[in-house]
């Protein structure tokens, strides 16, 4: 660790003598659909101990629409607020435009989609995230109907 | 690819041997004013192929405090599906607290752009966007006024 | 800069021979509790120059589940819209189910921390954050009581 001059700002990482790298993994998760949230947390920090690295920035990013990235406290209770916030901004009911482009019926899904967002990045120092103890990473499925979705695990460090 | 242990995680990228790079463009874009949406996937991938970058990641940021990066599937029933969501967060009619202090008329484009979000990043690989077929990368103007945008498309990668 | 074949996209930076690094910091921030807002600009700036770092991105993280990081023009009049903005997607005094977990009062917190989101990555070059002029980057606090927050700055670049 080195002090940063004048500022409240320490250096903890990136010190180090080998060169950076970046890792792209792939991870497969099936969901149940809308409503339906997959906590990812053990899967990242296993690809993050799996690989060399052991300081940088892991970006998770899901392939698709209709499905995001969001970080909570993973238990039962906010999970049902939730479901709740989200059928607040984009009922699921409702008579969306979309629906008439593809005949569908999830345009509620990438309403929720799109304000959520696809991705999260996340710092790590010495193998270990630089999460809360409540701060899991969680895959939010919106789509109406089970999806086998794709995630993204990209970490960048050394 | 290479196979992480017992994990489901696949080294996809990463074992080159050449170093790491970040390049950074600047890419303009004039906009209508509040609702217009302006697809930036195009020049996304022109940037990502007119480097020697092939694998990595791209972040998207508009410079200024009343726009944002969204991803969704460019279609104009959901175009029109999110300026309903928006308006619904954030009434353009509303008396701000914020027109008081410039006596301007774009406090629903602050909130919606705070709430939204300036940025994303995007992993690819092979030369390729980690996007779904539908899951394009658009500039969405929030100001009332027509705007010219410079947004910067950053590739970190090798 | 170098101009890239027939896009309107410039390499503005990356063509450095120094290799890449990846800086971690923590900034210590104590806040007031639900609704106030501290403006880490300025500490984003220093960590910035007193680095050796000239181009780059700098992610900014909150460590916890409560508080998130966002993006606006920095003034009283927007800090109270946004406090309405906050209070009309996740109401305060709500029942909400996660206080049955916990006997907790802060469920507003956690919803408003979900949608916002924890991070922001921002670009920088010639040792400049590429934002706005009136695009600070804040720190919210969404949990009922004041708190103790670490927020990781993260800077990669050359």
């Amino acid at each position: 660790m080195k002090y940063l001059g004048s500022t409240n700002c320490y250096i903890v990482i990136g010190e180090h003598s080998n060169p950076m790298e970046i890792l792209t993994t792939t991870i497969g998760v099936s969901t149940k659909g809308q409503g339906d949230f997959v906590d990812l947390t053990d899967k990242v920090n296993q690809c993050l101990r799996e690989s060399k690295l052991t300081d940088g920035q892991v970006t998770i990013f899901v392939i698709g629409s209709t499905a995001g990235i969001v970080t909570f406290e993973f238990e039962p209770g906010l999970i049902k607020d939730l479901r709740n916030l989200y059928e607040k901004l984009a009922p699921r009911d409702k008579d969306y435009a979309h629906h008439q482009t593809w005949h569908d019926d999830n345009g509620s899904s990438h309403l929720r989609a799109a304000l959520q967002g696809p991705s999260l990045t996340v710092p790590f120092s010495e193998k270990r995230l630089m999460t809360g103890t409540w701060q899991q990473i969680v895959l939010a499925e919106f789509d109406t109907s089970a999806r086998d979705r794709k995630v993204v695990v990209q970490l960048i460090g050394k």
